[in-house]
């Protein structure tokens, strides 16, 4: 039960902080404004992202890819936005 | 040796995702401007990171506690400066 509880805990705690780079995106995606978006934050969130899921791959853990693998797209998405619209 | 270069991976990983929210929390601190910032992103992503932390209790796991810990500051700094300075 307590293992059980646990995972839950794991699990939601991956989704909120894959999924919220969601609303960030559509923001940025119609606003066409990135002006208080650090590009720092971006850069070293996305290579470090990209690591997790380098990491995720060498130890054959699927959870960290998916997680990992979904948030790479909008980090991505986000520093491409704030590089291009600056 | 693979696994030393793979633990390397993984606080490097950790690392960057940890860190990157300094350089955006440094922005708004100087700034105290946030208007392209998502509220909605840093209220999920506050109580994400939050969830891993109690998650790193749960299981005992040191990384987990400290990277977490160090990322619910700059998250949270970040969320309260964004519903401040609107």
């Amino acid at each position: 039960m307590l293992e059980f509880i646990t995972s839950y805990i794991g699990f939601f705690a991956a989704f909120c902080t894959t999924i919220a780079f969601l609303p960030q995106a559509i923001k940025v995606f119609k606003s066409k404004s990135t002006k208080d978006i650090s590009l720092y934050m971006f850069i070293i969130f996305t290579v470090g992202v990209l690591s997790w899921l380098i990491y995720g791959f060498v130890i054959n853990d699927m959870p960290i890819i998916l997680a990992n693998a979904v948030t790479l797209i909008l980090s991505f998405f986000i520093l491409i936005y704030k590089i291009r619209y600056k």
